[in-house]
């Protein structure tokens, strides 16, 4: 059983309230707790020693990745986090200097954002570090964007370049808040996302979420420096390509707006982001399934992209 | 270094906002999201098979663990749950029926409160179960109780009986939030906070919180069932007055509150909870340390509870 499944299996026990907005199965829970224009949006994310990092990956570094990864499923968002939890599960005989390295990433990171780090608590997992990090946020009740809402004929849109995160960009990606915040402030978007399993993955949970298909142009697709040496040198067999597709932590936005926003908004974003590349990778279907496009013609994709347990 | 020593050296780096009405240090993070008269609570908990619960437990009570450890923190500020956030690091080749009988043990839990269980996700840990909750809370900005507020002359209470929870009560206790509102709703509760370490060590938080001192009076120590039973049979060496004070995992409130107030919340208490005990240990004093009263005299304590990693 892979995750998906483990969860599919899970989500429908999982009780509710009727504070809650949205549950299971966005980026964020979102809770609406008695604000006047706001929701809450409230999320947990980990990572383990050995699975998500090295052992001699830096702490510093570590740290810094283990809050990036939950800011950005607030930026899928488009929200405002405001607050961090931090627990560190400690293998035995750990090293205190390398834990307050660990802190010092992740303060750096809060701080830039105006996050508070509130407390947490560290506890024993004797083969190997675990940190799971929880955040609060807030968002506007009229600028949530969610991973329901893509309609059909929307532009399909990323924020920078994609794949072979692994050679570095996972330790030290920065978390997309001021873009998400700005794209929810000035544009309708329909649906958002965070690529963390990669973009072919990812954009299936927002078709599946809007019971759409999609297609994708293979020329567009923004490949990163690091996936295209990868090819090159490494895995001269594997297109790099398809390590854009598939590799994921990428931790970029993925979006959806109407097709008669994807001009103004590409005009908009270079005014306010000019470092930061943004690509309209494809469009909407009624069709359901992912094609990939070229000049030829639209092949079905059915590569996934990383699926604990799988 | 120690649980408490990796917590001192940590906490200067953390970073905070204006949001921050109390960060760590206390039972939950308070947090004003901007509410006009109530407070956000905010706290993560977790456990890890081998440490807090064996590997042969039941997954029901596993999931009763998780969720109610969470939960007791937010009783011990008075407040009340709202929703949380599950995170479980799954051992390699666990078994699908056991992760869900975990999530039925926390599901029934939080029914009982009206929690929502909003999301969460699944990692791996290769090596054992690790389960992280988050939930966050509201409490009313004039009923919340902090451990920092003790006052000298204040009289100490503690619910239950103490020790011995290792025997089964740690896998089922239940989360004491009735109790906990209805304190800080009816009486001015100066300090308060759950045993989770034993009376001993959580007591000591209070006493440094106020930069105070206590005496416990020994024959008034509620000792539970299974402490005393403990001692007959298996640690005839170790009185259960030691049980009750180190032991840890009794998930009970400890809190304090004005002298004049002991005999009128007694008295209403055993109206409200006719099932629940509730007994007045001791003191705040002046002189530091804390210290253990029995008709001969007073005698310094200087036993702990559960430190993690010493």
């Amino acid at each position: 059983m892979n995750e998906l499944e483990l969860i599919r299996k899970l989500t429908p026990l999982l009780p509710t309230n009727d504070q809650v907005v949205a549950g299971a199965g966005d980026d964020c829970a979102v809770l609406d707790v008695g604000l006047a224009n706001q929701w809450l949006l409230f999320k947990t994310d980990s990572i383990v020693e050995g699975i998500h990092f090295e052992k001699n990956a830096p702490p510093e570094k570590v740290g810094h990745k283990a809050l990036a990864r939950a800011l950005s499923d607030i930026a899928a968002m488009g929200g405002i986090p405001t607050s961090a939890l931090v627990t560190l599960a400690l293998p035995a005989g750990f090293d205190p200097d390398y834990v307050e390295k660990i802190y010092l990433g992740m303060a750096t990171l809060a701080r830039r954002f105006n996050v508070a780090i509130s407390g947490g608590e560290t506890t024993s997992n004797p083969e190997r570090l675990l940190i799971s990090v929880a955040v609060v946020g807030t968002i506007s009740k009229n600028h949530c964007a969610r991973r329901t809402g893509a309609q059909v004929g929307d532009a399909i849109f990323v924020t920078g370049r994609l794949g072979g995160s692994l050679a570095g960009r996972h330790l030290e990606f920065e978390p997309r808040l001021k873009e998400g915040q700005w794209l929810v402030q000035h544009f309708s978007i329909h649906s958002m996302i965070d690529l963390s399993d990669g973009l072919a993955s990812d954009l299936r949970h927002l078709m599946e979420a809007a019971g759409l298909g999609a297609e994708l142009n293979k020329a567009s697709i923004p490949i990163s420096r690091e996936a295209k040496l990868k090819a090159k040198t490494e895995s001269p067999s594997s297109p790099p390509l398809l390590a854009a597709l598939t590799d994921g932590e990428d931790f970029e936005l993925l979006f959806t707006v109407a097709s008669r926003d994807a001009v103004p908004l590409l005009d908009a974003w270079k005014a306010q982001f000019p470092d930061v590349p943004l690509t309209c990778v494809g469009r909407m279907t009624t069709e359901r399934g992912l094609k990939l496009r070229d000049r030829h013609g639209a092949l079905t994709f059915t590569g996934h992209g990383y699926i604990h347990f799988s």
